[in-house]
């Protein structure tokens, strides 16, 4: 992994952690509780080796802070609640803190209710869907996390980029760590997989995204530059199945578009297609149950982990060394990450360097 | 359509029913009652045009009497129950008597408290996943039905047949007609589509499932055999995405894990390599919530009609001439099937004749 051509290459959490605590604060002027948990959960997200939503994510949020369509200043507000249920306006916050607020609020009305499911709408990006699910999952319930937008993906059949990559997250406690945690585009792949491709060579396999016209593409460098600068309202990536339905595709969109009514639908938000014109538009939908709606927990958790454990020491296919059970990949580098440090490369680096500069920050160090 | 070649092509949807109910009662020994639920599962899949899951499957729900794995004479009783969630223990009992008292209590509890979450274990197969969910559509509600399977599909990167095809429907009222419902396997494709290509020319895409080392497999008569008459633990169908991570195959693996931990995890049941061993096994899910938890729900299902129709009025890719939305084709078929008569093959009339002569019925005739 020591890729890295300068001296930096690792860092601790907790110096990570404060640094972009520091930059959100001074720099782009979130309040220190908002700029707390958005540091959380960019550094977590770099810590389980998923880069593409990590601290590098700050040049996003500056930009949507600069263009007015993220306002670190303004908090959500409650507009409708039953003892199982709310529905929370954004008012165009920061993704993160309102989704903190939100997903305390779940499980808080959860352990009185035994279960709550939680609308928000008019929000902005939350990061990785797994942080707030597995919030529920670490009171001992069951977490769900799902989210739109950006523009990003097609229809089964169109060509017109409607939908966000509309990731479902579940996270189901085993009584153990990790907890079970599925966290998905219904993408075939994110963004920032294209965008790796575009850089290496240009050619991504077919399956990931079609052109303008609809038809498949190997072209990353064209579809990676039509979807992040939103260049046509033409193309974009595949859901998972890919084009046709021999495949599955209609299966991969069909997923994407329950994600869409279960969030913008439900909190009467903006649809992805309509993210980014006024405020980011995000919408996004929380749940939290408890186990004892359906028996004694600790025995469902054990049943829960003898389940995973039969599927995960199973035989393998011929040139392959493991099975995986979802939750495991992170969970493991994270545990790397807080030994050894996490790892940045050296574009973040010195992405993290520009900004402390143009804010008059110092530059954060290991 | 009209590939018959004997006289008989199509069927009135009531003298379909009429004909079904008499021979589940008069041949299998099914309680009125339980008859008539069955009956209509299995017309409403072959009116909607999913014949893997229609009336042909006489045979092997006699099978399953016939080996003592489903007992038409029990019934499903309560053995857990809170304000807002159900559990229940099938007794071996068909699974579509067991769904249908478990759906409408659910949507009664729903009605009563806002949501209800109910799972089912020791159940038998309860046919299209949609019947059960758009119940709940059908009284204003989202309605949601999960269920594990026999052994059908494999983890990426193994080699046993451990998980089923684990079907997920979410139903989510519009307003009109339909649905929007998605109704999906997990897996690539249903068992179904590999046993048809298997009929033809014995060769399917790579993708749909894999030999008994794990490999990729265009084989589709093995694979069909070993499947179905589970020849052995290996090999078997891939998840949504394929045998690799790169177009997604963990994706839809997490989805069928999701939906195994859902059913049979939460419900203390038998997890799908387990089924057919004592009784049938399978495990179900269930939900139903109410709108109103939300705001007011005119104004979200036109809301999600909004949503519905820009996406399927978008425009089309080079080669397609329509999008559709999830629900759309089964229910533009079902019209037909009612106005037109359901349309069964051949080789399903000639087995209906099969099991009338075995029990000394009349023959179901148009």
């Amino acid at each position: 992994m020591a890729e890295a051509t300068g001296e930096r290459t690792t860092i601790s959490y907790e110096k990570l952690c404060a640094g972009m605590t520091n930059m959100l604060e001074r720099g782009l002027g979130y309040p220190r509780e908002g700029a707390d948990v958005t540091a959380s959960v960019l550094v977590e997200a770099d810590a389980r080796g998923h880069a593409s939503h990590g601290v590098a994510r700050i040049k996003i949020y500056h930009e949507e802070v600069r263009d007015g369509k993220n306002d670190p200043k303004a908090t959500a507000t409650v507009v409708h609640e039953t003892p199982i249920s709310l529905v929370v306006r954004g008012n165009r916050a920061p993704g993160f803190p309102t989704s903190k607020t939100a997903m305390e609020k779940t499980i808080e009305k959860a352990g009185t209710s035994g279960t709550c499911m939680t609308v928000v709408r008019d929000s902005c990006h939350f990061g990785i869907a797994a942080y707030w699910a597995e919030m529920a999952a670490e009171a001992g319930m069951i977490g769900w996390a799902f989210t739109n937008t950006l523009r990003a993906s097609i229809p089964t059949f169109g060509r017109e980029r409607l939908l966000g990559t509309n990731p479902i997250c579940v996270a189901i406690p085993a009584g153990r760590k990790p907890h079970f945690t599925v966290d998905m585009a219904t993408t075939t792949v994110p963004l920032g997989k294209i965008e790796v491709a575009a850089r290496r060579g240009g050619v991504m396999p077919v399956g990931w995204a079609v052109d303008e016209q609809g038809a498949d593409t190997t072209d990353a460098v064209r579809v990676a530059e039509v979807n992040r600068f939103d260049k046509s309202p033409f193309g974009g990536q595949l859901f998972l199945g890919g084009a046709t339905e021999t495949l599955g595709g209609h299966k991969g969109y069909g997923l994407g578009m329950l994600v869409e009514l279960l969030t913008a639908g439900l909190s009467m938000g903006t649809a992805t297609y309509d993210t980014y014109q006024e405020g980011c538009g995000i919408c996004h939908y929380f749940q939290a149950t408890r186990l004892d709606l359906f028996g004694d927990p600790a025995r469902i958790q054990s049943h829960v982990a003898g389940i995973l454990d039969r599927v995960k020491n199973s035989q393998l296919a011929a040139g392959h060394d493991r099975i995986y059970t979802h939750g495991e990949k992170e969970y493991e580098r994270r545990e790397k990450s807080l030994k050894e440090g996490i790892w940045l490369d050296p574009a973040t680096w010195k992405r993290l360097d520009d900004y402390a500069d143009l804010w008059g920050l110092e530059h954060i160090e290991p």
